[in-house]
This record gives structure tokens, sequence and C-alpha cells, in this order.
């Protein structure tokens, strides 16, 4: 079997930051060593030396929200898991979780499952898994969860926005957490209480009020942290677990906290979208805010601040992109009305980078940086200690991220398959210099090193 | 015009105490005096004279929920509107607000109140207004709260409870709320999540948990916690008030005092049952558990606490009865399955009394005993300084209540149209001695004095 | 005895608003009557007859916090008693508790009372009466509270501020407390750390941070919260209430809503210069912002929101002045030092005239305009209900207040003898026409009609 | 050097558990490496095989807070560094940081250090470190901590307990808090009240309250939490952060966890004693009660959960033992006067069993135990990843956790030199059954197998 050491960098995980070697072996880690070790040097004869001096060596990213070749609002997705996944091994990411989603008018959860194998299999540079968007559900749904957790699938999300599509009423929320609880897998919600927001949406554009913009004033903060209360209280009786995705504003964030303090077991990802874009950014002018429309919307500046120093202090668990790219031309289909703009925005490439930037703000440690991007969502997922950590008989899945090269994002220049960059100039301060995936290289130096098809499906377990 | 000096009592308003004649010219107070001034002497020159020496003088109690003759579950609440005013009287309660009601399949407000107009007309001892059940709430409805608030009935509930039949969805609450404020009437809520209670309710019945205690097992604290958050939610987004009907328990309160702080405007009543009755009562054997069955259910006993410091501390604004009556025969259609139990607990008579306890108990000093009893719920209600209050201009609704003089309750003597009473042997170291309406005895040392349709309709006041 | 009728007017009391004419005898309220009432016409028969129509007819406002002529800061206050309580009475406030102090070195209360009875006695233009200062606090010091709670001064101010003068030990204050708490009277603190904020007041000096805004910023927000904090658990442990006096900044209020949430009887005040001056003021150049100076500090803008909502909520109980006025050559004593600027801002005159901003702003009713100007502070203090409301039996102290003349604010109209004013140039949306002491017009119309001494010294009562 | 390889065992970091090999090279971890890998079984040529199968591999344990032989109350506690560090090592714990103190009289705190090096060196069983008691906080005291700090002793514990003796002014902590925050060392705080605490004891003996359980009485958790609330704004004002020592209630606990939703860096430890034991311990019969008097008292009942529940979920950061021993007949110097009883209570022996504890109770996972015991207290003070984590580089201190093996607490069977045990008959699921320290066994299978003097001082870091 190929042998490589990583030597003299920094090995971050998400509890230590170490000087020491990295010992792979075929396409595990085999061990964390002491460089002085005699055993290293009889180790390194004749394996692939990286040399990592003046760098970190990462877990590589998990991505717990995707949408490749999503289709979705009347269009599809960009990017499929082919040019995705290439953008997201760019981009230090090494295992995406998707959302395998039935068709219009299905409700098979197992059905979708398959579509998205069939979708995925043999095209994703880095290794994936599947969620599932549930909707409809009955005795026969809880019945395909029971499956689909046998299949390594497990975690299924839910919805109380978007009535008439994928909304679920609170019993069959109630029992779809009961039933997921039991078998030890994971609700995840969508937390907005889409009712109301579409009562707002529908009187805005009766008003006349069509731009961009009123896609975030119609979904007010007040509407996501209802429905996050909702979702606590029912995981509290349900004695379930919850977690909510793409989670955007402060108020909603401490109904997330209050749940916690009173028990509940929720947690909640936020994405670097709520951590860095603001209403102005949908207010750009000539339909520019389009680019910006995603749901739960970019909010008033005023909810970074806390959301950051949720990351920090753990009030919230993990970043994830809600990555779900839709090209100038598809935004285009809302230029009348903001409710017909396809919601969703690139960067499955950015996360590893972009949350860096909250370490060299004081926000984050390296080491809570490593365990909001990789660790804890590997915890979360039933993919730890597997993935998310450096460690003896890990995937050796690693990252060498360069603090001190900065990188600026463009579309120009970003691999992901969208004309715009919803992040165009930000420049960071560090940058990913080379990504391991099973033990070799896949990107190095800016290049793709990877094989089509290098990924592999990830049956994950359930809760112990 | 008759006159009436009531003189030697201590005079308690929501605002202070004090010893002074009051003046009653026709049916309302002329004045509160010094009882040494020279023209109260005057004035009390063929005036009746009524010795007060050694009680309190308070404004007569307002009751802002009752049901009489309501037609609910599958029968008819014992009390009519002749029979439950009575009693209201012998407890020193002046004024009803009653829930106008749609009946089963209907679900015109207008309609309602008109029916109730006939039930009530010329049958009460003491005044009355009415509230409206409200369902299948469209741009009807709107127009018909519309009407209503001009014919002088400003306050509207609505339902998270009774899917299928009370339960009004959130988009329905949101635009109505956004109606009533603008109106300045008062949406009034009964807040528990009926969605997922009916789950529980099923599978409890299914499993062979037919007793009655089942009844609040499966109504949790929790979901009574999440509709009041919800509502509340609403609310700030609708910028409407919102008054929570009958709140039972200690979450649920929490979630009132968390809207509030966070400018919502919402307010909130609880109810002699849950400050005095818990689940031990209906774990009584042989049935007997049936007799307190209301909703939101009786709590453990831990919520009490909590709920009398809230009554003292202002966390709660109210107390009213929801005085729903049925007789032994018609609990006996739920013997088999708790579900088909009628909800409701006779209480119109004992509510002044009650709460008299807590004062003794150190809850609530006499001011804010003679405030939740009647001065806030007439401010509540648009029905103050015109009741409420013991001042100048305001109708001669008086109680002369005698601290020193218990009162057992009892089916035996209590004069509501129950055979059993919820509090059936509970001791209260006050008693009412004496009840004005308009300026007349209508009780006086346990006699019944008034006519029949002494009581008149309440045309109510928006919110300023 | 005179008799006088204000009619025409909207009586407003805390609890309150009606149409209604205020009947006087003698000095006091006999009664509030329905003016279409026949002994109304009867009673007016040879009464002054006093039109307020289009006004506001309330209780004479209580300034629970003046220094007149005080002794302070190596100066004297610039007004005296006689002309303090002439300004007070133009601004519609009828009582004053000012605050007797043991000259520098002596400790005893009752010598203080001594003096400062000689000093107010046939001086006064509105009523009085007296807090004490405390410090030295032993077994001595408690049998003087006794004995001076006996005579009707049932209020001492105790001190976390002031090191070497003013401060008491942790011992002292608790054993103050208990004592206090034990005979029914009232704990008041000036709560600040003093201990640290000297070391912060030495340091800034020494760095050359001499000028009046490092008055403020030597004493953080931080440091009021934690005394607030320490007074409410004393407290806690004592058994006794406490009121905090002067109360300035946001973390400040907090504290005194958690002691309260824990069951501590905590109540606070604040100022007017907290709600309408921020550190701007302090930073005016040509040491200007030395007019601002007093303790504790003037703040960032950021708190008066949350002091006006706390204020119109409850969350704060009452409103003062802490009137201490020192004129511009007294304050340049402090122009090379700020520790040297004589503390304190004129104010006695302003105060009902700017918390109706207030009523106007939205932040409060007018019937809790007039609580926390008078009626609340009659309770706190033991004047209630013979102050601080107006009914049967009450002193007939009383405003009529002009909703619709505006006011500015200016050291050229204004009757402290001060030579510049904190709020120059402040438009206030209405003024007080006329005030009544004792069923006396003492101000009308912008001329002062008492005589010197009218005001007499108030003995209070302890708690029931 | 020789050469070690601990495997099968699950190897538990605060960060993951997982079936690895140990390597072990001269005093060092050189690698944590996959069973499987082919160096392993080079590396175990010639060296010693513990195979661990079943059980757990974890840091060995950090007790920061022993006081070995200290000189208080009148006594010196009865473990010297060599009886309580053997006993230490038995139970699993490899690190003890104990408290120099300065003689009664002295403040020097480079003169204590000085001491308790020469009370220590060659004497101990397991590592060491000093934090230093500090008094009479001047500019010389200052330096001394500057000094001090550069030789590796970067935390020093101050009082608001103990006045006359320990105690120190808020003035005083705030100038050490800001100097040791610019060094980036660590002030520890004993937080209770001791001023107004002084004042109860006093009380509760001339009432003739003698008897142990007044220790607590006297002691009221309002006092605990007085204080913690003062340090917490001290640190926020100082810009440093603060750790709290032996926290024992839920008031205290809840106001550190405010304190750091403000942004405070602080952190709290609690101790076995407040986990496992209540008042009515203190209440045991024939001054039975003595055995469990230390300071914070032990406290009631409730306490306890909120206690756990916060070692779980981070809000308290560690748990150390505040080991200090005293003998039947040293505690019988308070018979007749609990404040006579030396303080203190034997338990560095325990803490890593008892804690496991929670574990199986359900309150923390396998990785939290080893953090709060182990790792965390490496981070908090500068011994981190030296000590703390089983990783390439790290110290070869481990210890062997059987978590099937059950173990007896009893004064007959423990190894600290005290004749009684206050965990008298305590049953724990797990036990200790291999202890390494620097690569080498001091205890196996119940025997000692160690030196005098294997243990080190241990110079720690600042932050960074």
């Amino acid at each position: 079997m190929g042998r490589t050491v990583i030597h003299g960098g920094l090995v971050v995980n998400a509890g230590d930051s170490i000087r020491a070697s990295v010992l792979i072996e075929g396409e595990r880690i085999v061990a964390v060593a002491d460089p002085e070790s005699s055993f290293v040097e009889a180790f390194a004869q004749g394996a692939d030396l990286v040399d990592a001096t003046g760098k970190y060596v990462i877990p590589g990213g998990i991505d717990a929200h995707t949408h490749m070749q999503a289709e979705a609002f009347n269009s599809t997705a960009s990017d499929t898991f082919e040019t995705g996944t290439i953008a997201a091994a760019f981009g230090g990411t090494t295992t995406i979780l998707d959302f395998a989603a039935p068709v219009p008018g299905a409700n098979s959860l197992v059905e979708a499952v398959d579509r998205y194998h069939a979708k995925a299999e043999g095209q994703c540079a880095v290794d994936y898994g599947f969620h599932v968007n549930t909707r409809g559900i009955d005795e026969t749904r809880l019945k395909e969860m029971t499956q689909l957790v046998g299949e390594g699938i497990t975690s299924f999300k839910m919805f109380t926005a978007y009535p008439g599509d994928w909304y679920s009423t609170d019993d069959q929320l109630f029992r779809a957490y009961r039933h997921l609880g039991n078998l030890g897998a994971l609700p995840m919600m969508h937390a907005e209480n889409g009712i109301v927001i579409d009562v707002m949406r529908e009187e805005a554009v009766l008003r006349g009020d069509t731009d961009p913009v009123w896609h975030s004033l119609t979904r007010p903060e007040a509407m996501e942290a209802e429905a996050v209360h909702r979702c606590g209280r029912l995981a509290e009786v349900a004695g379930s677990p919850v977690y909510i995705v793409h989670l955007s504003s402060e108020p909603a964030l401490e109904e997330v906290l209050r749940a916690r303090e009173r028990g509940v077991q929720i947690s909640a990802e936020t994405c670097p979208q709520y951590l860095f874009l603001d209403l102005d950014h949908l207010r750009e002018p000539d339909f520019g805010g389009s680019k910006y429309v995603c749901s739960p919307p970019i909010r008033d500046k005023r909810n970074q601040n806390p959301l950051w120093k949720a990351l920090g202090n753990r009030g919230l668990a993990t970043v994830a992109t809600d990555h779900c790219p839709f090209c100038w031309d598809q935004k285009e289909l809302g230029r009348d009305d903001f409710r017909n703009i396809p919601n969703g925005i690139p960067g499955v490439e950015h996360r590893v980078e972009q949350i860096y930037q909250g370490v060299v703000d004081g926000h984050l440690s390296l080491n809570r940086w490593v365990e909001v991007c990789s660790t804890e969502v590997a915890r979360t997922f039933g993919l730890h200690p597997r993935k998310g950590v450096i460690t003896a008989g890990a995937d050796a899945d690693i990252v060498i991220f360069d603090p001190h090269t900065p990188h600026t994002i463009s579309a120009a220049t970003h691999h992901m398959a969208n004309d715009y960059s919803a992040f165009e100039g930000q420049s960071l301060p560090g940058s990913v210099e080379t990504t391991f995936l099973h033990g070799r290289k896949i990107v190095d130096g800016g290049r793709y090193l990877g094989t089509k098809g290098d990924g592999r499906f990830l049956a994950r377990s359930t809760a112990a």
C-alpha cells in the first residue's frame, strides 16, 4: 500500500493543535506521530513526503448542505455532482451531504434516493452522502425512513416553509420526529413559518413590491424564530433530537439557545451568506439583488455578530453552504416578481476559507474552525471518527491550509458552474493548498489531480 | 332619582384604599367623598344609608370568560343566562362577557351574535357583553368583525386547538390579528397546539388509556407554551395586541413574559381551577376525575405557585372563570373515552371570593385583588372607567365584601344550575355580603333581590 | 372653611382618567364628583371655581431626591430650601424629600436631622420630608434609625460609592437593611462600586485625562450594575426591601429586573438627566461638559431607550431629579481635575414637564406619567393616599397641566438659583399652569402666589 | 529508550474515542496508531505490551485544587505531598496543582513558593505545579506575580472570603486581575462574600447555633452568587479572564453563565462534594457533620442536578477536589463552635472514578468525562497539549480505566492519610486499573510501583 507522510505542519483538530507527522497508509491515517520518533523515519522510507511547514494540516471539510443539480424553482441548479464536487475539493471540502428529493408530485423517499444514487454514482470528486427531503409524511413514509436508515441515510429534512409543496403539518412533524428519534436518526428542519410568509409575499406583490429585497422583507426574522421554537417544542414532546438547517437570524438563534436550556437536544447550522452578506446586497440595483436570493433570506447586518459569536461559543454547531447555484439567466425568471427568482447561492467552494476569516477576526479559535467545518458535522451526521478528525484509523481526507496566502473570490476564477459569485471580490486571508481524499492528492497548488468518481457514497451511522 | 350612601367601609380600588363614603344617585356613582364633609350629610338626607363598617367596598367583579347555555361537546351547558347570572351576582360579579358562537357548520359571526342577543336579552341578572368565537376566517369574517366592532363587540376568540372545528390556520390568525389591531379590537386566543394534541389523544385511547387523567396527560404544557409563543410571534409581525385566555401552566406563562420583553402587547388571564386544582383531582376514582375536565387541562401542582406569583406581579393580567357547567349525567358521556367528556367547570359564582384567598395568603394586595377581578378586566375589554372602578361617573356596580365571614363552597348551597361543585368543600376566608347593580341591591345577606332582565347588554369601546 | 371646585378638566390619577369635578374644602379634597350631580352645584355656591377645560388635573408632583443648600464637594448647593421649593412649585412639584446629611466628620443621624429641620422650617414653598444620608453604621446608628422612624423619617440612604466618606461596608449595609426591614423602613442605595471607581479616577488623572468626560468614563456601567446586584443580594439575605436611587444605565436596570425575578423587593428611580442627556454633553468644549457632571454619570445614549421603556412597563418605579445645583464658578473648581467638579445638576423645576414628553413620545400613558412622578413616589415613601392621588381625604395638592402650551427650558427663565441649565433649550410640549398646595393656589399663570413657609414637614409612615 | 504499546483499549480523548494503539517511547507518547498498521508491529518488538482490551485508555487526571500538608485553621492538613500524591496516583490523577500559601502574617508570594518548592521537591508520586494564595495585594505583590509567571507559576488565587486573613478588597482584585490579564496569567477566585458571612457566623454562635450544619446555613448561596457576580464584573472592567474555584450552588452557577453571555471570559470548577453530598450529611449526629465541613459549604440537594447538568453542557469547565484532609481529632477543635472546625475534605483519590458515575448516569459523555477531569484542566492552566490528551508528543501520563470493576470508597481502603472518608460507602461503577506517569507504571492492580520523587515540578505556560 502506498504511504504518505505529511510533516512539518501544525496538525489542527477540534481538540488540539500539535506539531506532528501524519502517517498515511493506503486510504487511511495510520498514525499521528512524534516526528522525532525513530519509527517515523522508517515509515518514511519509500513514502511520499509532503512538507507542510508553516501550514495547517486539518481534516477535510464536510459540507452538510448542498443541492447539486437540484430540480427546484422551475429550474435546475447549475452544478452537477461532478462540477460541484470538484469545486468542493478546491475549497478543501472532501465530503458533501446532498439532499435527495422526490420530484414534484411524488412523495416516495426511497425512489428519491434511488434517483440520487443514479445521479451521483461515479460522478463525484469527493465523498458524499444523502439526507432526504421529506413531504407527505404518513405510515408509508415512516416505513421508508426505517428502510433508508438501514441503508446509511440517517437524516431527513422537513419543512415548516413552502406550503403546498414541502410543508408538513405539526402532526406529521411530531410523528416523524418520534419515529426518527427511536431509530437514532436525525430530523432536520427548514424552520420558517411559510404559512404567514406566503400571505406577506402575496400582499407585497399586490402592492407592487416586486424587487428582490422584498424576498427578505416578507420573511421576517420573527417567523423564523417562531418555527424554530415550534420545532424545539415538538422535539421536546417527541423526545427526539432536532437539527435546524441554515439558521439566519439572532431571534431564531435565541430560540435554539432557550430550547437547549430546557433540555431539548437541538442544534443548528448557519451558512456563510448569513455571516457575510446583508440587506444592502439584496438592494443592489438593476436586479443585482437577485444574486443573493436564498431562503431563509439574507438579513439585516446586525444579525451577523451574534451568529459569529454563537459559532465561537457553541451556540451554533456547524457551518454548511446550502450550495444551490443558479445562473444569471435563471435568476431572470423573477425579474418581475421576486417570488419567481430561483432561490439559492453558489458557495460549496469557499466555506472553509471563509470561516477561517472568523479565526483571523477573533471569533473562533483554530480548533473551533476545524470543529464547525468538519468535526462537529461528522459527529452530527454519523461520520465520526471516520471523518472529521486526523487520527489513527480515520479516512485520510486531509487539507493543507496556508494561512498566509490570501485568496480573492471571483466568478472569473472559481470552479463552480455558475456565472456570478455572491461573494465577488471578497478577500480572504488564507487558502487551501492541497486536498487529500482517501490518502491521495486530488487538488494541489491550484490544479485538480483527481479522477471522476473518486468520491464514494457514505453509509452513515445512527446515534449510539 | 334615588340616592344611596355607602359609608363606613374601606373603599378599595386598584390604585388605593381609602375610608370614604360612596355617593350614588340613580344608576351611577356621583362621588367618592370625605365622610366628614358637610355636603355628604346633606346628600344623605333622604338617601338609603348602607353601613359598610368593617367591610371592603369594591367595584363589582367582571368575569370575562363565561359560556352560559353553550351548545358544545354534544351537550348544552347547564346554566342559562338567567341562572348563571344570578349565581354571578351572589358571588359579587356584576358583569359577564360571554362567547357568542356559531352553531356547528356555520361560521357567520353576525348570526352568532344575533342568536346570543336573543338568548340573553331580558334574561340576565347582571350586565353582559359578547366576545365572538371565530372560525373559517376569510374576507367575509373580517367584514363581520368590522361590523360587530361598530356594535360594541370588540373582542374575538380564535383557536389553535380543536382542529376540524374551531381551529384556525396561522395565515387566518395573522390576517385577523392585523385587521383587529387596525380596528382597535382585541384578538383572544385559546392557545394549545391542537394538531399534536389530537395525535396524542388518539394514541392514548388506542392504548386503552381512557380515564379522565389522560385528558391532561395528552395536552402537555409544552404544547400550550408552543401555541402561546406562536400567537405572540404572529402579533409581533401583525402589530396587534393579543390576549391569551385561560392560561394554565408555567411554561406558557414564561412565553407570555418573554414576548412582552420583546415588546409584544400580550396579556393573559388565568382561572381559579388552575390556581386551586391539580392532577390528583383528575385521578379521583369512579370517574370522579371527570368533574375537573376542562381545556386547557388541570395541571401538575407545581404550576400553581408561579401562576399566583404572576397574578401578584402583573405577569398575568386577569382572572376569569371559563364557566362552562355540565351536570353529572352529561359528564357520563365520556365514561369510556375521556375525549367525550364535555369540557368545562362551573365557577362563575366563586371567583371574587376565591381570589381573595390569594390576598390572605400574601400573593396579592387588596388593590391587586380588585384589579385582577375587575379593574384590569374593564380596561382590557373597553369598559373602563364605566366599570371596574368606584369613582365619579362610573356605574354603581358595587360589592360589599366581608373579609371575616367565611364561606364554604358546596353544590348543596351554590346557585349555579349544576349538581356538583369542582371546589366542593373549599373553605374561603371572606364572602360577598351585598351586590349593587346600577345603584340597586340585587343580592343582600344571601337573598336575591333583583328582577329578571336587570342586566343590560354592554356595547364596548375599542382601544384609544 | 374655604371651598374650591376645579371643574371641566380630565382628572388623571395613576389608575384612571375621568371627567369630574374636584371638590376642595379647606386643605383637603373632599370629593371627586360627577359634575352633573345636584350637590356639586350646591357645593359650588360661594366656592372658588377653577375652569380646567382642556387641561389635565393631576396630583402634585413628589420629588423624592433633592439636595437643597447641601454642603458637598467643598461647596454648597446654590438653591436654598426657599428658592428650590419655589422652583419646585413652578414645575408642579408640591412635595420634596430632601437628604439630611451629617457634616464632614460627624456621623450622627439625629443631629443631621435636627440641623435640617432648622434649615427647612418656615422656609419652604411646598411640603417636605427627609431621608437621612448614613455612614459609620454601628449599634448607635441603628438606634438612631429606630428613633427617627418614630419621628416620621422612614428612609435612609447608604452608599457603595465614595470610599473614605459615605461608603459603607457590606456588613454595615447588611445590618442596616435587616434593621430597617424589621422597622418597616426603607434602605435607599447609591449603587456604584466606588472602590474600583476610585482606582480608575486616580489612574485617569495620572494619565492626564482630566476633562469632564472622564468623570463618566471612569465610572463604568458595569460598576453600577455590580453594586445594584450586590445590594439586591444583601436585601435577599436580609429579608428587607431596597430602593436604588438615580439608576442611570441599562446593565444596572437589568440587575434590578433579575433581582425582582428572584423575589427580591427591589425598586429603582431614574432621573431626567439619564433620559435626556448623553456623553456628547460631557464632551462640550471649553469645560462646558462640567455642567453635566453628576453621579452616577451621564451615559452613552443607547441607555436612554431602555430606561424609558422600563418607566413605561414598571421596570423602574419612579422619577426623581437628584436636584443638586452648582453655579459656574463652583464648577470651575474642577477645571484642572474632573474629580474636583462639584457633582450635581439643577432640575427640581422641570421633572413633571420633562416626563410628560415621554407621554407624547409613546413611552408612558398619562396615568403612568402621574404614577412615576407622584403616586408611586407617595406609595414608596409612606405618603399615600395622603399624597399622590386626587381622591377624597387627600391633601389638596393639585396641578393643572396644560398639554398644549409648550415650554422651553432656559436659565434665563427658570426659577432655580442657578446661572445655567443642564437642559438649556429643551422644548417641552406641555406646561404647568396652576399649582395648588393644601387647597390654595401657590403658582398660577407664571406667578408665584405663595407665602414663605407654606410648606410643612411630613412625618411619613412605615410599610404596613 | 524503553518502549511501551498499550493496545486493545478504547482511547478516549476529549474529542473522540477510537480503537488504537498508544505507542510510548521513553517518557512520551510518540504515536496513536492504527493497530493494524505494519509499523506498529515493528515498534512492538521488544516493547512492553499492555493489553487494555475492554478498558478505557485515558489521559491521566489533573486535579487543579489540592492542599497538601497545608497549614490552615490552626492545624495542618494530614496528607503530605508524598502520601497525597500516592493517593492521587491510585485514583488515576497524574498531576496536581497545589496552592503555595504565605504563612500567617506574611504576604510574600515568592517566599511562599520557595517554601512550597522545598516541601514538594523529591516527595511527589505525580507531577505537580503551584498556584499561589494571594493577599495584601500592592505593587510589591504585582511584581512578585510577574516574577513567578516567568517561573511557570501562572495562576493566583484571591479571596472575597476570610476577612482579616485572605480577603482582598475590590480595588486590590481589580488591579491584580488587570495585571494578570496583561501577563496572560489567570486570576482564580474563592468567591463568597466573607464580610456578610462573618456577621451571620457570629450571630449564629451568639444564638447558640454551634453545630456543624450552621457552617452551611451561615454561608447562604446568595452570598456565593454575589461574589461570583462581582468577580465577573471586575474581570469585565479589567479585561481579564477569571476562574471561579469550588463553585457549589446553582445561583452561583447562574451568575457564571450570565457573565459569559455578556462576553466575560469566566470559567468555573466544581468538586465531587457538591455533586454527591448535601445538608443531611452536615446534620449527622454526634458531631458527625464535621466530616463534611468545607468552604463553600455542602448545600441543599437541589443544587446537585444543575451542577451535573452544567458539567455536561460546558456551563462548568472542570472538576477539582479541593483536597484538604483533616483527621477526626483535628475536627474536634470545633465541637463547641463550628467556626473552629478545620475546613476541608479528603478527596484527591476519588475524583476520576466519582465523575465516571456521571457518565453512567447520563450526565456526561465519555469524552466530556475526560475533558472535565483532565483536558480542560490542562487547557485552563497552561499544560495543554503536554498534559490532558493522548496524542503524539504528550507526556505519557495515561490511565487504564476499567468500567466494569466497581469500587466502594472506604477509609479502611483508601490511601489518603485520613482516618475517615467523606464518601464512606459510596459505590462506584468503575475503577482505575493502571496509572502511567512519564511512560512508566506507577500504579497497577492496586499496587504502588513508583518511587518517591517520580513527580516533577511543572512550569506552566501563559495564555497565547
